[in-house]
C-alpha cells in the first residue's frame, strides 16, 4: 500500500522555510515513499528545495503568500483559513489530496482550523493535543490533552485516555500500554468529581486495548512506570511546560556550576561525552511532534523553534500514524467501550 | 521581646524522633533564643535530647503515645486531635502555650486539624499551603496553594495572593514582590473565568504591598522573574511534583552518563564542586518548610523526609515568621484591597 502524500505549512515556525524543507527532505532521505505538497511562498520554497535534489520527484508547491502570525488570535485566523499556507494544508486533509498535515505554526490557530475543517471523529466531542513525554523507561511517555481543552468531564477524559492508549500502540508497540490518569495522590478520593468519576468508568470497562492503572503524580511521569497520562488541557499544559522549565533550570545551574571554576571546567570537558548524552535525551528535537487527537485526518505540530532533525522527527512520527491507521484504532476500541454506556454513565456520574 | 515558643511533633515524618530533634537543636544553636515544647513519645523524645545539652534548659516535653499515621485519611486523625503528637502541638499554638508548631507528618491531616483548631482569619475564606521554589534569581519563588484546595474561585485567588505576598515580603525583603497567576498562556483570554475575574481583581486593586504582573507558564517559575505564583491546589500540586519530578529525572539521567564509561567517572570527580553545587542548591532540605497560611497561628510542615538540617531550616523559617508578624501583615493589606469590594466584585464575576 502506498502512503499517501504529507502536506507541510511550509511557512509556520520560528526558524522559517529553510528548515521546514530541510526537515522533510531529511525524513525522505530515511524514507524514499515519502511524497509532499508543500505549501506556502513558491520563490522561496524553490530556493530552499535548491538544497535537495532529491525531493523535486516526491514533491509539489502549492503557492501562497498569507502566513497565519504566531500570536494571532485562532479567531481572527480562522477567517483567513482558505488564503494562509496553514488553512491550506489542513485543506489538502480534508479534500483527500493528502493524508495528513505538519506545521509548526500557532499551536491554537492550528487546533482551530483543523477542528474547523476536519470535525471531530465519530464519538469523539472534543479532540485533544498529545506529545511525548522522554522518561527513564524504555520508551516515552504520550501525555494529553496539552491545552486544546481548558475544563473537561469525566467523558471527555476517558475519551483521551482511548485516543492516547490508541497512540502509544504505535509509538511503544505495546498491545496494551499503561494509562493513568494524573492526579494530586493516588488514593481514591483524590482530585476532582470528573476525574474520580472518569477512573470509575475505567475500572470497569472491559476490553479495551490497555491496562488502566488508576492515578499517577505529576513527580512520576518521567519514572517510566506509565505509557499515557491522561489530563485536562490545563494541567496538561501546567505539567507539560513545569517538566519543561525544570529541566532547563537543572541544566541552566549545571552550566553555572561547571562555570565556576578552571577545576569544573576541565571536569567538564573530561565528561563531555557525558554531558553531550544528557543534552541528547533532553533535547525537545528528539521528542518533537505533538498530535491533534481526535480528529477525521492527521494533524501533527512540530515545534516552533524545533530543527531541521525536529522538523525530520514530526513528519516520521506522521508516516507512522498514517502507516498505522491511528484513526482506525481509536473507532474500534470506542466501539469496545459502548459508546451509548459512556454517555449514560458519564451522564449518570455528573 | 522574646518570641513565643515553637511546638515541635516530634513523631510526625518518616525519619523519627531523632531527626526533628536534632533538627530544633541545630537551629538553636544558631538561635539561642529559641525554645519549644516537644510533643511524643517522652522516653524516645529524652534519649534523642541525650545527645543535645543545649537543649535541656529550652525545651519541654508533652508526653502522648498516640501518632497520626503518614496513609491515615485526615477525617480519621481529626477524631484523635485530643490524643496525638500532631493534635497536641497544634493546640498548643490554639491555647497560646505555643506561638508556631512545626510538623513533618500526614500533610492533608495536618491541614484539617490546624484548620479545625486554628480556625481561619477574618477576611480569608480558606487557608492555603504556601512553599519556597528555588529558582535562577537571588531568592526562592513562593508558590500557593499547593493541595489544600481542589478547587479555588476569583476571591480564593486573589486571597492567595495577598497571604503569598506576605509571606515572600518575609523571606526576600522586598517591600512589593512580583506576583504573577499560574496559566497556561500570557495573554488576557487565556485560562479559566476564575483566573482571569482574579487577574482582573488585581489588577484593579491599589496600595496593596505587591506587584501584580499578570500570569505566568509553568517553564517560567524558576527563571528568577517572578517572587509569588498564585494558582489553586489542583494546578499548584501538578507543577510542584512536576518540577520535583523533571529535576530528580535530569540528575538520575545525569548520573547514569557519568558512570557509562570510565572518562566520564573520572570527568565527575574532576568536577565533583560542581556537581555538589547542584546537588546543594536542588536538595529540599535547603527549601525546606511548607507554611499553611491564612490561619489564626503559624503552622509550617517540615517535609516528612526532611534530615536534621531541612528541619533545622524548617524551624528557622518558623521563627521569621513569628518575629515577623506575618498574621499581622496579611490583616492590613485585606484592609488596604477593602475585603466587602472583595466580595461584591467576586460575586459580580461570578
Amino acid at each position: 500500500m502506498s502512503l499517501p502524500r504529507i502536506a507541510i505549512d511550509a511557512m509556520g515556525g520560528d526558524e522559517g522555510v529553510r528548515v521546514m524543507i530541510s526537515g522533510a527532505a531529511l525524513a525522505r532521505r530515511r524514507h524514499e515513499q515519502f511524497k509532499f505538497l508543500l505549501v506556502g511562498d513558491e520563490a522561496r520554497i524553490k530556493a530552499a528545495l535548491a538544497e535537495h535534489p532529491g525531493m523535486a520527484g516526491a514533491s509539489e508547491i502549492l503557492h501562497c503568500e498569507d502566513v497565519v502570525g504566531g500570536e494571532e488570535r485562532p479567531t481572527q485566523a480562522l477567517r483567513r483559513a482558505k488564503t494562509t499556507s496553514m488553512g491550506l494544508a489542513i485543506n489538502a486533509v480534508k479534500t483527500g489530496d493528502c493524508g495528513a498535515a505538519v506545521s509548526a505554526g500557532n499551536t491554537g490557530a492550528l487546533m482551530a482550523m483543523s477542528k474547523l475543517a476536519l470535525r471531530t471523529m465519530p464519538g469523539i466531542d472534543r479532540p485533544a493535543l498529545a506529545a511525548l513525554i522522554p522518561s527513564l523507561g524504555d520508551n516515552d511517555v504520550v501525555m494529553l490533552d496539552l491545552g486544546a481543552n481548558t475544563e473537561c468531564d469525566a467523558r471527555n477524559l476517558v475519551q483521551f485516555a482511548i485516543m492516547g492508549a490508541a497512540y502509544s500502540r504505535i509509538v511503544t508497540g505495546k498491545d496494551a500500554p499503561r494509562v493513568r490518569l494524573l492526579n494530586i495522590g493516588t488514593e481514591d478520593i483524590k482530585g476532582t468529581g470528573d476525574i474520580q468519576d472518569a477512573a470509575a468508568l475505567l475500572r470497569e470497562a472491559t476490553g479495551l486495548s490497555m491496562q488502566f492503572e488508576g492515578f499517577v503524580e505529576a513527580d512520576k511521569i518521567s519514572r517510566g512506570e506509565v505509557d499515557v497520562v491522561v489530563t485536562d488541557g490545563f494541567s496538561g499544559n501546567i505539567a507539560l511546560k513545569a517538566i519543561e522549565g525544570s529541566a532547563r533550570f537543572v541544566t541552566d545551574l549545571l552550566k553555572n556550576a561547571f562555570a565556576s571554576s578552571l577545576r569544573s571546567k576541565i571536569g567538564f570537558l573530561v565528561s563531555r561525552p557525558a554531558t553531550e548524552l544528557l543534552k541528547h535525551h533532553l533535547d525537545p528535537n528528539n521528542h518533537n511532534g505533538g498530535v491533534f487527537l481526535g480528529l477525521n485526518g492527521v494533524v501533527v505540530k512540530s515545534h516552533g523553534s524545533a530543527n531541521m532533525q525536529g522538523v525530520a522527527n514530526a513528519v516520521e512520527v506522521t508516516a507512522r500514524l498514517l502507516e498505522e491507521d491511528l484513526t482506525d484504532r481509536i473507532v474500534a476500541d470506542l466501539a469496545e467501550l459502548g459508546e451509548d454506556r459512556l454517555r449514560d454513565n458519564g451522564a449518570a456520574a455528573k
